[in-house]
């Protein structure tokens, strides 16, 4: 199971109606943050969620609106009495921007890892899922990110039971151990089924289109992508920006076939994103234009609600 | 004429329903905030305020809540198309917290200056009025300030035409010049009336109670004073955070006679401050219980809006 909220849809500025764009993601109890701007604390208490199992937080970059509200959020991990270590992921410089702007989050009762990105793609495997980084197209070093929990096949208990494995070896056999019985090993691939389909989430902003980000959002339950300009007739603006538009990122999202696209990171001057749905839905017609605080439980496709 | 907007009213944490404390003071065209927690530049659009008329910043210290919106602010400053520098004044450290903080804020079209308080008071005149900053007594150095808008005596024409002064030179003697015609010396002095009570408003927090803010508050027309507590039953709380009650601000605007007192900065777990006003009112009975973009406006004694 895998809860998706889109913390804020804003992009440059944060508005009175409108947070930054940040995403916030629940994998069995640990959270995944993606962008920090001003207000994102603001905006989870405002959700209902809590800063404290935020174990890792990933930087698309570091213009403003998507890190300057980490000194706040950090200092409110820390009164939720936070003391778990926090991994940090973002483009080179990461360390340095991060300890700067910590200049006024000092004491932290967690320490503070970070991991900085250089690569045109880097996999960091979790605990709870994998996180794929990969470089897009904007004005600075800039990342996309994906958060995949995979799914193992199913256990096939007549399969163990015809070996002769005794039940206390079985569950050592699904989580992929080879054991060993009265010298004879037994591997995971015997009693395994195939690896199911998992779940898949890809983040986007800020960016020009490209393949990459269309390769990495092939299979996603949930590709969320900016759509700073609603009007076509702004596609100049997007190109010298190196932005999108909301045609350009359902037409990502149709040539990847995902299951849904979610539009985010608006320009301010964009009042009524949704005003542009009916047309972008002829691109991409599961594409849905988000508000703050949109959210989804992304479950696996047999309905099962975890492992 | 003096408009005051209390931007935010909230200590240590922004909610979603009460910003931090900030303060912003508009004279004839110049404003000055003082503090600049994360979400300020949210709750002045949202009162509908300029950010761009923002020729000094004062802070009263360096907890992030009272400095974290700063680069978000600055850029808002930018994006209105602010030229002009900008002076910021703060307690010592301020050049070297401020220049950390831009590490995601460098470039700006306008030039940012940083006055560094030390000494227990300091006064800096500006043209549209004079700040007199004055140290507080907090967990780290904090200062108080307070801005006050001179009024000098009316013009007395009866007494300039009596010394036979054509009427091209009063506009200089208004402005306290001396003017020389036909070999004599004519002095302000002789045609200008008392200085008459101008307008003042100080503002403090975070602090405990102490004989400078209720000596610097005295002829204030609005006192603005924390209180982060409205339970006297968190008195201790109070004197080991160094912060103070409601109680305790009311009783320095009392002894201090100021004409209101406007209570703001309560702690995260203050949900409803109102519930302590009549008890407040026991000791101040003009204090009122400030809600979020609470604004007056301050105009002379005699309704003259401005000279």
């Amino acid at each position: 199971m895998l809860d998706i909220c889109l913390l804020g849809t804003g992009g440059m500025m944060p508005l009175p109606y409108r947070f930054l764009t940040s995403m916030i993601a629940r994998i069995n109890g640990s959270s995944i943050l993606i962008d920090c701007g001003e207000g994102t604390q603001v905006a989870l208490r405002k959700k209902g969620w809590s800063a404290k199992p935020v174990d890792v937080i990933c930087f698309t970059h570091f213009h403003a609106d998507h890190i300057s509200g980490l000194p706040g959020f950090l200092l409110s991990m820390a009164n939720a009495d936070r003391t778990e270590p926090v991994l940090m992921i973002g483009p080179k410089g990461l360390s340095r921007v991060v300890a700067s702007l910590r200049v006024i989050a000092r004491d932290l009762p967690f320490v503070v890892d970070c991991l900085e990105l250089d690569d045109k793609e880097h996999t960091i495997n979790l605990d709870s899922c994998r996180i794929k980084a990969f470089r897009v197209n904007h004005s600075v070093p800039c990342y996309g990110y994906s958060i995949t929990v995979d799914r193992a096949g199913r256990f096939d208990a007549d399969a163990a039971r015809a070996l002769g494995l005794d039940v206390k070896y079985w569950s050592r056999l699904q989580k992929g151990e080879t054991v060993t019985v009265d010298g004879r090993e037994y591997y995971p691939s015997m009693v395994m089924g195939k690896e199911r389909k998992g779940l898949k989430v890809t983040y986007c902003t800020d960016s020009r289109p490209t393949r990459d980000i269309t390769e990495n959002a092939k299979g996603s339950d949930l590709f969320i992508c900016e759509g700073m300009y609603g009007d076509t007739a702004e596609l100049d603006k997007a190109r010298d920006k190196k932005h999108m538009t909301f045609f350009e990122a359902a037409a990502m999202a149709a040539e990847a076939g995902v299951d849904r696209l979610w539009l985010t990171h608006y320009s301010p001057s964009l009042n009524h994103p949704a005003e542009y749905i009916e047309e972008t839905r002829k691109i991409f017609d599961k594409t849905e234009v988000c508000k703050d605080g949109a959210s989804v439980t992304l479950v696996f496709e047999d309905g099962e609600a975890s492992e």
